[in-house]
């Protein structure tokens, strides 16, 4: 990893297993970023709190499974810093300090605020923390002096908070945060099974870590273009869930036989089916073997995390030495 | 410091001098506390920011003048733990975790709240660290699993806020920290040189490390009962502003013999001062001393807190390390 590169932060809450939205939606992106950037990437343990402070013991469980998610997918600590927050006290630090100079008002008008809190209504989230989630993420971002995030068309609104927080404290103490640009990610959403957004709650998703029998068991009762009752009636791909599926999964050469097969009937709906499984098993066959390899050596994921963590508190520190100097807070 | 004794803490902010309304209201306290308790006793620079973020730069100088000022009035590091907030790095984390549960319609209820945003008006406190004041005093507090604050009457709405997060915690995640009762101090305030409250900011103070020559003029011109024109004139030592210094600083026996002659106008007003700068030269003189041989060892503070940072550290750690295994977020 060379320090030359620009520096990006991304990182994950752990609250479960990781799914193929995520994959393409996210993970896929962020496989590519690490050969071009200089990449940290976290395990938003704490970030998790603001939303499940009332059940953390769920937390722990799914931190190593995030992390052999991301392995497994493709993410290489050869490459990239992945760490987890938590075990950098410097971000709890970073929080505070920026806690003192961030305005009020401009959280609690944050649009992704009131948002949040509507769509989990279910859970009591008037808390002081979830509140400040957006300061806790400025400080991930700025403390390692980021320039660019990884963000997605609906995280827009977060990241001018941080711009603006940046600029708030150059202005206040003069100039040290670089003020961190958009590397806005290509929208590519994976539907679920059913058409929905792809979401464990949903129960239309297909886990990353899934055995073959469950994917095959999913992939072969998926709805398809309804108006298909038999194989004769012609059909659209581009409102049939799996074509989305295909275009990302299998070989492209394929993909106009497909669509002219399916439109003019001379292509089933199973054998459909059948090629997408064959295609999503070409697919999940490294991610399965790098996971069983990082299952059968459960101290793997913890020393990966160890080193991840140690490099990126180096670098956190650093930036909080430098940053209490600037306010003449070093001691 | 026997670990035997209950555990005590409370903090002063480094915002300036230490003058004689901070000796009898607060120090004084401290001082016999730390006999009968294990006391921490920190300079909360951290909350400093709260009210001074726009201006860090001037605590840095305030932080072992502030040391200075306790130990010349008789804190002794030998006897109790004397450290710095900002150098116990585990307050951020314990603050961050508590953030998550606490309720925000707490915090904006709380009445001190609204007062301090008037009292301070000049300056924008519109902020999300000022208004999480209290969540950064709860944590201070539990870290030390203390079962004790020493507070004024004042001070209660804080300490019950306190003591609801405490609560909240424990009813949450189980029972974990003590629900910290007040020690309610008697309320013994030095009027300032003019009879209203005594303040840096009403120029009506005498510093600790204030030098004999200007407390000389200062005393010399206090106001007295201002019914008493000539020595002739019968005075009143209830309504005079001298009386309450010499209650606290010239020895009990004399007070009769002051009261009595300045009600017949046997003792004059002038009188009464030389016998008050007796009084104080004599209370101020180890305080002096004491304070000298600091300044004079200007490596003596930084060393104090140096050992007094390292015991308190220890001690949260252990909370810290604890109450990480209580949520099952031990890593
Ligand atoms: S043939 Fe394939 S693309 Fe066409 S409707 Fe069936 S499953 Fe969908
Ligand atoms: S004699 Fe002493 S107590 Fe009486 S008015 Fe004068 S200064 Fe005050």
């Amino acid at each position: 990893m060379s320090e030359n590169k620009k520096r990006i932060l991304s990182g994950m809450r752990p609250t479960g297993a990781l799914h193929l939205g995520h994959y393409f939606g996210v993970l896929k992106n962020w496989i590519k970023l690490q050969d071009e950037y200089s990449c940290y990437f976290f395990v938003a343990d704490w970030h998790a709190l603001t939303s499940e402070y009332a059940d953390p013991r769920r937390i722990k469980n799914f931190v190593p499974g995030l992390v052999k998610d991301w392995i497994a997918a493709g993410l290489d600590p050869k490459k990239c810093v992945i760490f987890q927050q938590s075990q950098v006290k410097q971000h709890a630090e970073m929080h505070l300090l920026l806690s003192m100079m961030t305005p009020l008002g401009w959280l609690e008008r944050c649009p992704t605020y009131k948002d949040q809190k509507e769509q989990l209504a279910q859970k009591d989230l008037n808390t002081y923390g979830f509140l400040g989630y957006p300061v806790l993420m400025t400080g991930d971002i700025l403390m390692y002096l980021s320039e660019n995030v990884p963000v997605g068309q609906d995280q827009l609104p977060h990241l001018e908070l941080t711009r603006e927080i940046a600029r708030r404290f150059n202005h206040l103490y003069g100039d040290f945060f670089p003020e961190p640009e958009a590397l806005l990610t290509e929208e590519c959403k994976l539907p679920g099974l059913d058409g929905r957004k792809m979401s464990k709650s949903y129960g239309n998703s297909i886990a990353l870590s899934e055995d073959m029998d469950s994917v095959k068991k999913k992939v072969m009762s998926m709805l398809t273009d309804k108006n298909r009752l038999r194989k004769n009636d012609p059909g659209d791909p581009c409102i049939c869930n799996l074509f989305p599926y295909h275009k990302l999964m299998t070989d492209p050469a394929r993909l106009p036989e497909i669509e002219e097969g399916c439109r003019n009937a001379s292509w089933g709906c199973v054998q459909c089916k059948r090629l997408l499984l064959e295609s999503m098993e070409r697919f999940l066959a490294p991610i399965h073997a790098r996971r069983k390899e990082l299952d059968d050596n459960p101290e793997m994921v913890w020393e990966i995390l160890r080193d991840g963590n140690a490099r990126a508190e180096e670098a956190a520190e650093a930036t909080m030495t430098a940053m209490r100097k600037h306010l003449n807070l070093d001691f």
